[in-house]
């Protein structure tokens, strides 16, 4: 009997032990959650320099749109402020949904997801994949591409 | 004189061998590439199944297109069938374009580029991300993010 209720205990053990290595994001996983979490924070609270800092400050990020490149912090920066700040238009809420992340290697992630943009009139929706990588200053993303 | 010839031999010698590693691509970028080779030239011979290919035959292959997910790689198939093969529609001709290879880890790349379809009424034109895994098999799509 007591040899049952040790390995009942042991089976029980194994189990939550799985259970928490399948469910609990590595913390590379979360440290790339954040960076978006802060994204949308930054969004949300209208602050576009904050949001702006997710993304890889270099000429070489790259992000795509539909069918536009734009190549550079700062055109990704310019494309932001034309379609959310310029006269008549808004930043509304962001939200993300559908996360996924998938790091790679210890140097790059991959994150697929789901935006929504709800403005005063309308509802802007899209998928999205990132590139990430981890910089000295933690991770960043080195390309977006975005559709909708 | 003799010493200067020499020295300028050397010096030639390894601009050579500096260019030489600036532009030669890699075995594996060689090996990614071949993969969208062949994939535009099975679908360029109205080859649907050579050109599917070049995907992971998985459940897990992912395919953003627009604001839709396609899961799976039966899904993504029946995509391309119902755009391009369905009545009155066809394959045309496909071209890849600016494309930029770059290998993440031993096992993972990503690849960017601009596709063109041109089809008998109309030019189909967007831009790509892949996600590419190195399999036993070799390498193939893991995730594909594609906008027009």
């Amino acid at each position: 009997m007591l040899r049952f209720i040790v390995m009942l205990g042991l089976f029980c053990l194994t189990l939550s032990a799985a259970k928490a290595a399948e469910t609990k994001p590595s913390a590379e996983e979360t440290a790339v959650r954040k960076v978006l979490n802060d994204q949308v924070a930054a969004w949300n609270k209208g602050d576009l320099d904050g949001f702006m800092a997710g993304y890889w400050n270099s000429e070489e990020l790259t992000f795509y749109s539909g069918k536009d490149k734009q190549l550079g912090w700062a055109k990704t920066l310019e494309r932001y402020q034309k379609r959310y700040q310029s006269d008549g238009k808004e930043m509304g809420q962001l939200a993300f949904a559908e996360l996924e992340v998938q790091t790679l290697s210890p140097e790059y992630a991959i994150v697929k997801g789901r935006f929504k943009v709800e403005l005063k009139k309308e509802t802007l929706e899209g998928l999205f994949t990132l590139v990430m990588k981890k910089m000295d200053r933690g991770w960043v993303i080195v390309h977006d591409h975005t559709s909708s």
